[in-house]
């Protein structure tokens, strides 16, 4: 196999196929968010990694608590609006149509079409390169009966996924 | 949509399909890491997550390096002995028959047989909960030239997956 040396690592990037997409919320703004992962499993920790000068950055930091919720494929088109409008500009709930959920312990709702909301309390926030990961404590979730992780939504430079076929 | 609210925090573990599955080299070790993300793309940083009692763990945080090497699925029972085996009872570079290639920047070498091999150099070390995150600088990358991010291995929970159908 021939290898080139590269030291533009935009190919680097361009490495990895896909990762989780979540539609996170904080006060009244929702964010599309593909730098998320498990940080800890015990405590459960999720990490976001959002850049300063994003909308939600400010509200995250001010309010100190956000919601994961998990699109599934059909809320798409949705999910691509919350990724690339600002909330600074657009009242994103109004456009999407999506209806606040009441959550039971964090203040801001989560996303009532979205069959998975899990609500964070941030722990931490680090600042790393061009951006601060919040990792925020799960204190409660809800998960529809009927879920499905095979509905849910994969993404990364440019191209939107569904999960691909189990080979193990 | 009926949803239960749930304390049962593993149910939220299950509810992301499935992350990037890479082969993490650090002196003479492998070790498989889905608990991998970019931290930032300027500077190029990735973060992958260790628990203290792995045998990574001191090797990493004594070398301060590391090599992301990226498998595809033609690489997956090696990839899945490397996430089961300990390198304290094993020399995992013997038993799976992967060859090392002697990195340009970093002292740890990484896989011949893996089509994407990024020398990292510790920059931070975040403890978070149950592990440390050790998030590296990019500081050189070799891509083979035909490579193709729809041969690689995604994992979670139990289940090792290819990337699915690209929907937008």
């Amino acid at each position: 196999m021939k290898k080139i040396t590269t030291a533009d690592f935009s190919k680097i990037n361009s490495a990895f196929s896909c990762f989780p997409t979540v539609l996170v919320t904080c006060d009244e703004n929702i964010i599309t968010v593909t730098l998320v992962h498990i940080f800890s499993f015990s405590p459960l920790l999720i990490g976001i990694g959002i850049k300063p000068e994003r909308y939600s950055y400010s509200l995250i930091k001010d309010r100190k608590e956000f919601v994961v919720n998990i699109p599934t494929k059909e809320l798409l088109e949705q999910t691509i609006f919350c990724g690339t409008k600002s909330g600074k500009d657009f009242d994103k709930f109004k456009e999407t149509n999506f209806t606040k959920e009441k959550s039971d312990i964090v203040k801001s709702a989560g996303i009532k079409e979205c069959p998975v909301n899990i609500e964070c309390k941030v722990v931490q926030e680090i600042d790393t390169g061009d951006r601060t990961w919040f990792v925020g404590e799960v204190v409660n979730s809800k998960i529809a009966e009927n879920f499905n992780v095979e509905d849910s939504i994969l993404y990364w430079k440019g191209k939107y996924r569904v999960p691909g076929n189990i080979i193990n």
